[in-house]
């Protein structure tokens, strides 16, 4: 394919990413921009605010690279590295640009401060290069061609970096490509395990590596969550999106209904969907999970529509004041079990007045846990139509198990309110 | 200082770390590690699973680190290409470890799994190398001393490459760096803005940097959150740890009450000690924070000796219901307003007896502003001792608001039960 970007190398500048508490997450934002453009990227760089250091990453990608992308740096501080190493590694002059440097100083007077006078090294250009306006910062990004080699400086805020991607990088890396475009799909299931999905999903997509045009299958796994990622290039945008379409469809079958969506949404906001198609309300009493399902049900926006809130029981005084839960019920089956689970979602239920109900109770860890009910035990309840219930044993830590109990709860209210065959 | 490790490096490999969905974390943990062991991270690479560009990585580190540790790529299969790289890099045969090949073996027989032909290449060791036994899976890694280099290849799941880390390379590292370490103290902020928190931190850091030992401090903002995190490193560990000390206390009276902890702690873990010293409990309404609130509350292991639990009321008759909260105070004021925030934490404080109620209503967005009530309007209220009831404007999107809400509260908990001057 005529003027195809074969290799492209991200390099995040900037000490605060080698440390144990900061991790380039630009770089995700600017894989998934690049691999719609059809961009692969080949290679990732985290660099220190260091002179020597950042030269000598820049002058490596720009000797494999077809496209190098720079992230941080551009600041006005002297840690601000990246503007000068690049001009400095390709031998340009650094120019002061007077459009920039009169927008620069708009900016200050337009909040009624005087520019600082190290801002003004944010006006400087290599030669040849174009500036990239930044409408949420002071730091300009820049556009260099060089040697048939594309290099954009991006400034490191995600808020500032994104909008000129968008706006000045992603139409000239667009050109460049020459048409050629990479899709993706994501297949979202849940209840399963990641060799489960494997046995089921792979005798089709083991088909799909070697057909034209051909489609690369990934399998992810999270607590709860396993993701089959299928991804194609090509420069017919529509024939690309038939062809992952059809394999959607067969893997989605092989998989069957663990399947909860082609489409990119969260399972939350599946859940959502279905609720708000029919009108329904839903409450919800948690114990172990401590409002972590309902925070996840509103964090979809406009979840008003369709969550009425809940309990969190933490306590048993509580499951019995406010859910209704007969005190005898506990003391014959103690909180983390079937009948109190349904005891706690019927109770939210009506007392909410919602049409369906949903409750999870269990022992998350790191304490609590016994011989018959270990660590990771978990009831969960649906009241109303499809009502259910059932216990599970989730592995890993507390954060794991609570992901993994709201993930089951949400598949049982999937399932509730699911057309059965 | 004799045997110092100047310039560390890390790779992580992984064609699954170059997609927009996958981050390499795992240099996070060893950059903490190695921190701790007084050596510092310069660079970190992230490398597909292809032999050229892993080859030409591990070649350009060698040739600048005094130690490499490579991540992922230990795998059976055809992608799993670290192990031979780094051999033919560095010139060494492979050759096949028998006592490893026979642990593998004695792995798959103790499944009752008969060992794929494939697993074979696990035991092959580069001449001189040391193989790292893997208690938690079937991939050793390795340990290689050539020419003044120390080299370290772990798999890269990280429940694998933990303990390996510090069983055998902690203790490797820590012998060839001379007894040279570095120390860490995070002092944590909320209801500061990073540039309010500078203006009073930067006149008393400023003097550590050039101080003996000199002092590195750097400031991380997050939602909600403010950190100073100060470094500093030598040979005497004791008085690290009390220059340190004496750094930390100075800051913490200069940036005054919104400091909530120079240990480590979380808020919600700090409330929890406040909490818990007295015999209290907290319940909690949430309205726009949907539950986050709770949940960050009983994400701290043994929550369940403060956290009575709480009520979500996302609509507002689950405010009049569950919280009794007057009808009419909602149409006087608006379900966004300090009396009907007053209202549902007396109403939770009461219903579920608790010492101290707390409660969220606002504007998380992205829809729901109007001009006097913009998206981020929260009011927040405390019910009990220290009652007292604040409305905010937090900047930012729906998580972000989210955030600020609950860090808000919790440092209105705090307050409300500290002793006051």
């Amino acid at each position: 394919v005529t003027g195809r970007i074969r290799r492209a190398e991200i390099i995040a500048a900037g000490s605060e990413l080698l440390t144990p508490h900061r991790i380039d997450t630009n770089s995700l934002y600017l894989t998934g921009q690049l691999n719609e453009l059809g961009v692969v990227v080949r290679l990732k760089s985290v660099v220190g605010d260091d002179r020597d250091d950042l030269a000598e990453v820049v002058r490596q990608a720009l000797a494999r690279a077809d496209l190098v992308i720079t992230t941080g740096g551009l600041g006005p501080t002297a840690d601000d590295l990246t503007r000068e190493v690049v001009a400095d590694v390709l031998g340009l002059s650094l120019e002061l640009d007077e459009g920039i440097f009169a927008s620069i100083r708009a900016r200050f007077d337009r909040r009624g401060v005087k520019m600082p006078e190290i801002n003004r090294r944010q006006a400087l250009v290599p030669r040849g290069a174009e500036a990239l306006p930044n409408a949420f910062g002071t730091a300009p990004g820049l556009w260099l061609e060089v040697a048939g080699r594309m290099v954009a400086l991006l400034p490191g805020p995600p808020r500032e970096l994104r909008p000129m991607f968008e706006t000045y990088v992603a139409p000239r890396i667009a050109q460049a490509s020459g048409g050629f475009r990479l899709r993706r799909r994501i297949i979202k299931i849940t209840g399963r395990s990641e060799s489960q999905v494997e046995e089921l999903a792979f005798p089709i997509y083991s088909q799909f590596a070697t057909a034209t045009p051909a489609i690369e299958t990934t399998i992810l796994a999270w607590p709860g969550q396993i993701e089959l990622h299928l991804a194609t290039s090509g420069t017919d945008v529509a024939a690309l999106e038939e062809v992952l379409e059809g394999a959607v469809v067969r893997l989605a079958a092989a998989v069957g209904p663990a399947v909860f969506s082609v489409d990119g949404s969260s399972l939350e906001a599946v859940v959502g969907r279905i609720l708000e198609e029919r009108g329904w309300f839903v409450a919800v009493a948690e114990s172990c999970t401590g409002g972590t399902l309902l925070g996840r049900l509103t964090d979809v926006p406009g979840s008003s529509a369709w969550v009425l809130g809940g309990v969190v029981a933490y306590a048993d005084e509580v499951k019995v004041r406010e859910l209704d839960v007969p005190a005898d019920l506990i003391a014959a089956h103690g909180a983390v079990s079937e009948p109190v689970a349904q005891a706690m979602a019927a109770g939210v239920c009506r007392r909410f007045a919602a049409d369906v109900g949903v409750a999870i109770t269990g022992i998350a860890g790191p304490g609590g846990g016994s011989v018959e009910k270990p660590v990771g035990t978990v009831a969960i309840a649906i009241a109303g139509p499809g009502a259910a219930v059932r216990t599970f044993t989730f592995p890993g830590d507390r954060e794991a198990i609570r992901r993994h109990a709201t993930s089951a709860a949400l598949d049982m209210v999937r399932s509730a309110l699911s057309p059965k065959p």
